[in-house]
């Protein structure tokens, strides 16, 4: 932190105006608008004669809770890889986080839950605001170390509100399922912050440059992120999906095409680098893509074999893009992926909406039980939570 | 630990005949008052026919995971700032945590829970060990550096009894409620460090001393201790609160406290720093307060703007507190507040109790839907768990 | 990764055609085999009226994950402690994992649940398949250092096989009781690993080599390896066992055991090191032996008294393994136990079984409610799960 770059003449008072400001913001629509909904007020609940193990928080928090490590430890300590921004990254996810959860609380909330005037909020309103911040931690990578706290604060500001609309278009208006958010939070938060690179292209910024000293321990430390995120993505895609079997199949299809994602992202790291040695980047970042790719068809009968080879594609083709993607991304487009989130979450996010759409084609009354196939896999499965 | 500064006349068998002395009796006092209660006993649970879907264990075992990472990674990794104690910080943690437990059970039992003369354990007991190792390792934080092991554990076993003591006096004698332990965790546990820390004053031991060499990995180091505590802080005010909306409002109002209190200490740091430059010790701890300063709060019906309002206070008035009043409490008090857990722990926990006092006043018949506000917001309330 | 010592004419395709050949034959047996059980199948759930509350998932996921942190995390970075293979530990154990999971739900399905000719997978099969990835990694640690990855692969191929069976000769023919695996995981993996490391002896292999260069931060690695494996052990013994009290007794007892095991560990430590120094070594490792000890009986009516005895015993023998046994066995037998699995997971695995006989020796009447001594104690007490 005390080592960002931070130019001579920057305005000192500029961050913490700008936090002042989003909060006290923030805090004034809160107190107008946001309510706790019936099984977290007192009164309401108690009024409803309500069995307390029926209260959703049992069914929903411990998945919460992993998903939060996610993404406070998980996309944090991943970024931690470049030496010299290591603790930039972790402290600069922290603020940028923090504020995205309540500003996506506000938002998501005006989407999709102004009941009566009021925000309702529940646990299901921490989850969906932690998927938010994810986003907003996925587009942070693709710029990680070209920019201030403040200029990320006023991103953070800008993609909450349309990474609202974007959901309320796809899950309201087309009526799409993707309850691991392959489309709303990776693609969208992958697309975005690509966009951003772009904008902020520096021809002098040269990737060489963050990687030198000693990157042992960074690696180390990288690791610590790529690990909590693939242990607890069976929870980020199934944290939001219908109760009973549909959490339960969700976790077990995310775990199944983790394990073999990693398995593809070793063999293709090894065969590609030189003298077959592993790249530790991409063990970092490809092995996590078979948790992307089941995003949206994770809830779906995808079936156990379905999900292991979904992760093995992604996974390989995750590998391959930052072997030969990612220099031409930049010789061509002139778009510095710093984290490589064009690989662990745009292509990934891309083909988990089509596997989403190849599920739903191949869906039977037999597998789901009831009403017409795509009935019964679009409409008849919430997928993502009634943001509310 | 290697590394550990010994005497060179120090005993060698002073600490493993204390560790030895200090179990085998814990030992005999388990042999004699400590048994299974009815949830955990196979006897007891079969003859009560009931549904395994009733053991409290589901409705709390999630809740007490957390704690415990708090404790053992949180704290321990809090500490590991210390570039020369970064090892003993985490190794004594552990020591001092493993026996804080046990010890904690007994006491706690004498106070809360001696039916028929014995202690009746299950996952309650653990919930409440852990939150009075917590209350150690926050005493241990105001004298880390200057003492060894053999001390600390004595220091453990004096705290311990004294925060039975003060525990009964508050929520037994005074019938205070104090889910998130403002005054019986966070307060106490500051404050008997605080006074240990003027007890063994060293004027020779200087601060930036203790910090030479690289501290990258260090600081690093301490970001996992406070995401951790930060992440899990919602299931530590809220483990021993009622099951139910009390649970679920009391994570929801941590949760808001905690993102405000984050952007309150980076505008805080960012505007007394050098230059406008962000202090790492700012965002390792200040952060956390608003963890603290809902502790008592947390279950009542704060609301969520007053959680926001209360977070982003504490994390100001935490991080002013390390910029002002930690080097007046050297040279004025001579406390020499190692951690700083004076600010992060001391004040925001009297914050807190004041929160509380006020929430209280303000309750009304409407809010909690049943009785006087004072007894609907008070003994209506369980808040902490009947230590049993 | 990219520093471990790869020989100049090692076939470059070695390793990417062993993850495709592996991860493809695992996929069509999957394709052929693995089937969605009743409570993860969409139909079958639906038709069965189930209320959502009833299904298992909610009982285990939380504690299946506290267990695929050990597995991932625990594992992978209490190794880390080697400085020269770091990465590689960490690496490894992601790439080994990952295979073994697949693999052993095949292995483990066609032993204890292949009905109608399918394996119907559950978060039952989660557990017990990361419960075969944690026994593999206990073996990989006997000879972490002496081979690469392919080699490492075919280990687990085959240790997955030798596990199965081990686990099926137990659990259904001699109808043993092992839910924490003090036997099928930790004897197991232990001396499997050890048989190995004597296979692989190189004599010109000198530890002292392993650790030069700055050990400090490794060390640290090496202790978030230990205390998340530390703070989950209660999950992972009663993470299989029967709901209800079950579960519950069996977190407690370990939770106590694992305590005392810790002091036990810093005792001795300090009793047999030079000049009174703590070994760090000792307290990475020697402080686990109390979860691995109660592994049989931690879901018995051991008494907190008698997990404290047993978690003490287990600290102070392990942690007189690594001072006196580890030099023999290299020495004598020609074993070079790198990371010591011989103390935390051998020895205590060994004790552990024994206990378990002691305790179901012990049992009586009254202690477990029903039925005959040995009876109420073995075959009443499902102990590991029907591996289905």
């Amino acid at each position: 932190m005390a080592r960002s770059p931070r130019r001579a003449g920057a305005p000192r008072l500029q961050l913490p105006l700008l936090c002042l400001l989003l909060q006290g913001a923030t805090a004034i629509l809160f107190a107008v608008f946001v309510r706790y909904n019936h099984e977290t007020d007192a009164a309401l609940w108690h009024w409803g004669n309500h069995s307390n193990s029926d209260n959703e928080f049992y069914f929903r928090y411990p998945s919460f809770q992993d998903v939060h490590v996610m993404v406070f430890v998980g996309f944090g300590f991943l970024m931690a890889f470049l030496q010299r921004y290591g603790f930039g990254s972790v402290g600069f996810t922290f603020l940028l986080a923090a504020f995205a959860l309540q500003w996506s609380t506000l938002i998501q909330g005006f989407f999709h839950s102004l009941h009566g005037g009021y925000i309702h909020v529940s646990v299901n309103s921490m989850i969906n605001a932690d998927f938010c911040a994810g986003a907003v931690l996925i587009s942070f990578g693709a710029i990680l170390g070209k920019t201030g706290p403040a200029q990320l604060l006023l991103m953070t500001l800008l993609e909450v509100v349309l990474f609202g609309i974007n959901e309320f278009v796809l899950l309201n208006l087309l009526r799409v399922k993707d309850a691991g958010g392959s489309m709303t939070i990776h693609t969208f938060g992958a697309y975005f912050g690509l966009v951003l690179s772009r904008v902020l292209y520096r021809p002098q910024l040269e990737k060489s440059k963050h990687r030198q000293g000693s990157v042992y321990h960074s690696d180390l430390f990288a690791m610590i992120g790529t690990i909590f995120l693939w242990i607890f993505w069976p929870s980020f895609n199934s944290a939001p999906t219908t109760l009973g079997d549909g959490q339960h199949r969700t976790a077990l299809n995310t775990y199944y095409s983790l394990s073999a994602s990693t398995l593809g992202t070793f063999a293709m790291s090894a065969l590609v680098g030189e003298r077959g040695r592993l790249d530790m980047v991409h063990i970092q970042n490809a092995a996590l893509a078979g948790g992307v790719v089941v995003g949206t068809a994770g809830e779906m009968m995808l079936t156990p074999f379905g999900a292991l080879t979904a992760g093995f594609l992604a996974g390989t083709v995750s590998t391959l893009g930052y072997k030969f993607f990612t220099p031409i991304l930049e010789a061509k487009f002139k778009v510095q992926d710093t984290c490589g989130v064009h690989n662990l979450h745009g292509i990934p996010g891309v083909l988990g909406a089509l596997l989403g759409v190849l599920v739903v084609g191949l869906a039977t009354h037999e597998a789901y039980g009831e009403g017409s196939p795509a009935e019964a896999a679009l409409p008849g499965f919430p997928g993502r939570l009634p943001v509310l």
